[in-house]
């Protein structure tokens, strides 16, 4: 804002401030600030139009009839000022009656002004009223005149909402009228899932409550502060292994910072505070300025840099009102549903496990780390959400159907009706599903078949118990890296092993050593400089970790200690050729030497495993299988890049099935070679978990899965009506000769003979 | 700058333009421009050190003796001026003594000065002199006057270029002794080869030639002017079909656009020019102060930021000076290494191809367009070279050798030595090969093997008469939309595809549709708003293709148009199940049958091929083959796809070899079944154009090769020299039990047998 702005922003701020300080009611100082703001501009008309019972309705004016007050009335979107409360926008006129929205009210007398210049009074982003001036002679305001406008019309909302001058109900839902009723948003599902509850920010927007500085040397310096403080958090999220904390992308961070230096953007605070507002009003003025301007502009790119800008104005709010808190530290007080933009994996955590009933993300990619512990801990997420920020107010009520791509935001009572009896009904599967516990997984025809579970998190043991499972199949190490800021220590490795062990008691564990790199990149481990094209098929798992020698010795060891005096069950992820499987068990032998050099005790025995999940790997199973004790099938990443088809891709999700013959055929010739060489085999990848899908596994000869602890029940459900020799014979036929479509053909036949599917 | 820095440094500027104005001899205007500084800055001491024979030497002073005047000299990083110098930084000291680097020479007379403040004298961002000034008082300099100090030394570098007071020899070079040197520098190869020339760059630098406007108000309307057109340009990039000039990412283009509208960096350039700058130095002024400010954040991130905002400056350099045209417009007139930060393909295509020697490139990657059409062009391509711009200047001599990740920087006369022999040697062996264009690919043993090329540019047909190839094995389709900015008519493919025909007369000709989408994304063409994580296998190909049916439909026409009266084959890439490749082939089927109607000419009859590039069609070639006329192995993707590692990745591409037991086994199989079937099969990847690859595709009973034409007459070579039974029988007994290494194995095997390898 140029100084001669700034001069007359503050004059009438100094006047206003004392207006808003004065004891007299409500009205008086309105008529008040139209006298002040009226002669400091030299305006001929200036008016306040208030929201009042859904329309806005005039409140006080100079220059105008006096009869009009509280006569002339608007709707949002009609006339000049229903129009800029709508969009929340400026509109400068030099002639009025000329704009395709001007509705020309008699009792106001305005017929002899020409032009024009309203803006918005906001609060919490919308619109409360507008303030507005006219002038008899045609002209456009320039632009130090609208400055002064929207200076004066932030402080105006601050007078309004506390002289309660506006409905009371809410003014934020009554001026949008679309926000009251019933919406539904779509987004994409990253963790299955339903959940109802009110939403709640892990970020709360601040609503700036003073805007008139006592003391602008120190509200300055307030600012500074906050400025300071706010590039040293930047600085640490960008060099320090700060993760865990907001699951931002580099490029995020990067314009971040570059927003969190630039001179500009200081300035400009520095001047808004000139003009007589407070640190935080100077820093939301600046924000709604930058949005206008944007809007302007319109260009996709650019969009995504205003939310980076956004956040980070938000961020400096909150450093200067000193409300530093998420969602998480002020505690859950009921069934929330968890808005962001993004989430680091360690911030979800910190929430309250009973009342998280769903998190719905504006981000969010089925690798991400947050999704993946809210995969584990059972919480749906909704993700790629558009403007979720702007469509969901705090407190909202929300049904979440992450499991069918959307979340209804207000619903009625018909739909909370409908959500309920659906939520009801698969509780109640779930019971009965719970009531299958203690009986063993056997089919029809007296075929055992070996039920494990799939665990990343300590309390994941639990489900053991809980779903009477056989074992854990597959217990994800790099959990308890992805949740932690730093490199877990040796000692709090084997903690959580000797944990899990301990619950597990004399069912097995496997364990699988770190899966990280490529796509679970971790900020604390270099991975190396080159940026991923296709992570996937990247510098991951086993190929990290041989090349990081350090880290996977590290939790051998521990690993070899945790499981002293019991037998240790440790499985390698991705492995490719069999030269990578012995060399991982050489740098464990050799760890087990030196334990037993130091004279500790050492595991009763220790079993060796790989997980095939790349497709070269069953090429060269005969060279592998003289040294390997079991193997595993890791269908998700396999089917990936089987069918060089990313499974994260919506639109490949669903191109290419499980149940394809390709995969089945696959998977056939493989379990053939483990029978033939006697190495037992397990399926561990969501492929298991599902009815018919496992049904056609045990048609293959598969006979162990290990499943997410949700999926054992229905699974021991279907495999207590399956005949194994029919479907075993079935299979044979399908696979020689495949119909046209695989999955209705097993459909069928499971109907046909009354197979149980989930 | 603050209004009075303006001023003051307004004024300098004013008197300074009317000593450059005036006929007195340099020294003279040497000294007059002391006596202003120190004058109009207030300062006790005003020096200028200027670069002559390597060393800095005092060249005029006020307030230092005067004896000192030519005889005080200061090598680079010698004293405070050395050490200004050599990091091109102000130095602000409230005590120069004090300071590390500090180096008395008493002849000065200096002793009594404390404090200290220089700033380099900058041109072709090198230092060439510097200007300091003390004082008695130990005081630090304000910001505005290091930026009056900083304004005036930019002056001074014009004056000192005109007066050709500093080394004629060429002041960048001589600044820093180390660019004067051989120096090698290290990168990643995009496309194999080597070449020599002088470096060009494809974006020229512009020296700022006048720095003291004459017109302050004619100057703010030319940079005015040029924001305008700049923002003109990014806006056109973004928004429209810009196709093939650039290669930038779409994020580079949202840094260039938010800078490009950013208040901050106009205004600045502004305030420049209020203090008496011209436009061009007002640009170049505004970038030195930024590099220095952010030189002192430092950080990774920013970098990139600095990178785009320099691209940007340059850019509005080249617009407000009129030199707009890159190198190519210009021509080059001789043999020239081109340098950039990235490219185009289109913008690659229009240089001169005969004396494009090779490129070198700070950013690029293995899948980029401008990588992909080079290597069609066979011009060698260095990419992922750091700082290039900084470390190569215009007119630097260069050996390029790709294949080796490195390149040259004026070598000595030994390093061209011996790499005119290499050069020499491979040229020497390519007439070998030459000489067997027209002997037939024809084993020792009588196996006639058929030896096709793979081609994408129109030009690239005339490698069969130059290779004596049997055909185009693989003609990539996409080429042309890769290197059109609009999508090519169904006009122009036709014509395309019909002169290919026309110059392989009877050979064939195999075209594959367009293998967009995914990594090779144009935009022009929408895939979807939906970031790929990993675009590798992601929407591409067949899968774009049939769901984009308008597309594919008109390529189909072009095509059938096009082989009127002779036989058309058509390949379709990454078939994935049967029915993708059957979908595909009813679209042909009906455009057939639509020209049909229309009474055109026909082909005689059309074939269908399908790559073989994704694993899982492996599993289910028995349903493909009874509608199947040929089968091509694409082995660059396969062998990523099964191994899961990108091919792109610089660590992985050499950890799984393509001669491990699990390619060769996967091939030998698909081998087999194309056999009994009866399905003639061609392996097209980079694998069949390397000799000992060769041999052992040869030894698992491939007959076809489609390979890039420079490796056909090596290739051809390989085949006179082997005995296809022993290979064949060779290759049985290896992949039975595999050695520990192949390819020491069959390298051994092949010396012992005589085989030629390239």
């Amino acid at each position: 804002m140029p100084a001669s702005a700034a001069a007359s922003a503050r004059e009438i701020l100094t006047r206003l401030h004392d207006v808003m300080a004065s004891r007299s009611p409500a009205q008086a100082k309105l008529n008040s600030v139209v006298n002040i703001i009226g002669e400091t501009l030299d305006s001929e008309v200036c008016s306040i139009y208030l929201l009042r019972e859904g329309v806005f309705e005039l409140f006080a004016t100079v220059g105008l009839a006096e009869e009009a007050v509280h006569v002339t009335k608007l709707a949002p979107g009609e006339g000049l000022v229903g129009t800029i409360a709508a969009n929340v926008e400026t509109l400068n006129l030099a002639e009025a009656a000329s704009h395709p929205d001007f509705a020309y009210r008699p009792e106001t007398g305005e017929e002899r002004f020409h032009s024009f210049a309203g803006v918005p009074i906001i609060r919490r982003e919308r619109a409360v009223g507008v303030l507005a001036v006219q002038h008899t002679e045609p002209r456009r305001y320039d632009d130090v005149e609208i400055e002064a406008l929207q200076t004066v019309a932030m402080v105006l909302s601050e007078l309004i909402a506390n002289a309660d001058l506006i409905d009371a109900a809410g003014p934020a839902a009554a001026s949008r009228p679309q926000a009251t009723g019933t919406a539904r948003i779509n987004g994409f599902k990253l963790v299955e899932g339903m959940g109802a509850g009110v939403a709640v920010f892990h970020q709360p927007r601040i609503t700036v409550e003073h805007t008139v500085a006592e003391d602008t040397e120190a509200e300055r310096h307030r600012v500074y502060a906050a400025f300071d403080k706010m590039r040293e958090q930047i600085d640490r999220i960008t060099s320090q292994a700060e993760f865990g904390v907001g699951g931002e992308h580099e490029e995020v961070i990067a314009t971040y910072k570059m927003f969190a230096y630039d001179e500009g953007w200081s300035r400009r605070i520095n001047e808004a505070i000139d003009s007589g507002l407070t640190a935080e009003a100077a820093i939301e003025r600046v924000q709604q300025r930058t949005r206008m301007r944007m809007r302007e502009i319109s260009d996709p790119l650019l969009a995504d840099r205003m939310h980076d800008l956004e956040d980070l104005s938000n961020r400096l709010l909150r450093i200067v009102s000193g409300q530093l808190g998420t969602a998480a530290q002020l505690g859950l007080r009921q069934d929330t549903i968890l808005i962001a933009r993004n989430l680091g994996p360690a911030e979800l955590l910190e929430y309250d496990r009973r009342r998280l009933k769903g998190v719905v993300l504006e981000e969010g990619s089925l690798t991400a780390h947050v999704t993946i512990v809210a995969r584990a801990m059972g919480v749906p997420v909704l993700g790629r959400v558009r403007d979720v920020r702007r469509l969901i107010s705090e407190g909202d009520r929300l049904l979440l159907n992450a499991s069918e791509d959307y979340c209804v935001i207000r619903p009625t009572a018909d739909l909370e009706e409908a959500f309920d009896a659906k939520l009801l009904y698969s509780q109640r599967r779930r019971a009965a599903f719970a009531a299958l516990r203690s009986e063993p997984p056997v089919t029809r025809d007296g075929d055992r078949i070996t039920l494990l579970v799939n665990a990343g998190l300590r309390d994941d043991a639990a489900a053991l118990d809980l779903t009477g499972a056989d074992g854990i199949g597959l217990f994800r190490t790099e959990f308890q890296f992805l949740v932690s800021s730093t490199l877990p220590s040796r000692e709090r490795q084997q903690r959580l092993y000797r944990e899990v062990l301990d619950v597990a008691g004399d069912r097995p564990v496997v364990f699988r050593t770190v899966d990280i790199g490529g796509d679970k990149a971790l900020p604390y481990l270099a991975t190396g400089d080159h940026e991923e094209e296709n992570p996937a098929m990247g510098w991951r798992a086993l190929r990290l970790a041989l090349t990081r020698e350090g880290l996977m010795k590290a939790q051998a060891r521990a690993l070899i200690e945790a499981a002293a005096g019991r037998t240790l069950r440790v499985m390698f992820p991705m492995v490719s050729e069999p030269w990578e499987f012995e060399q991982a068990r050489e740098l464990f032998e050799r760890q087990r030497d030196w334990v037993a050099s130091r004279g500790r005790k050492l595991p009763l025995e220790i079993l060796y495993g790989a997980m095939l999940e790349v497709p070269a790997l069953a090429e060269t199973l005969d060279l592998l299988f003289p040294r390997l004790d079991f193997l595993s099938i890791g269908t998700n990443d396999l089917t990936q890049f089987l069918f060089a088809a990313d499974r994260a891709h919506p639109q490949l999700a669903l191109r290419y099935d499980w149940l394809s013959p390709a995969i089945l055929r696959f998977l056939r010739r493989v379990v053939r070679a483990t029978r033939d060489a006697g190495v037992p085999v397990t399926v561990c990848g969501e492929m298991g978990g599902r009815s018919l899908e496992a049904m056609a596994l045990l048609g293959l000869g598969i006979d162990r899965l290990s499943i997410t602890p949700a999926a054992v029940g229905p699974i021991k459900a279907m495999i207590h009506s399956l005949d194994r020799a029919a479907i075993t014979a079935t299979m044979e036929r399908l696979l020689a000769a495949p119909p046209p479509d695989m999955r209705a053909a097993l459909t069928a036949w499971a109907t046909d003979n009354g197979v149980e599917l989930a």
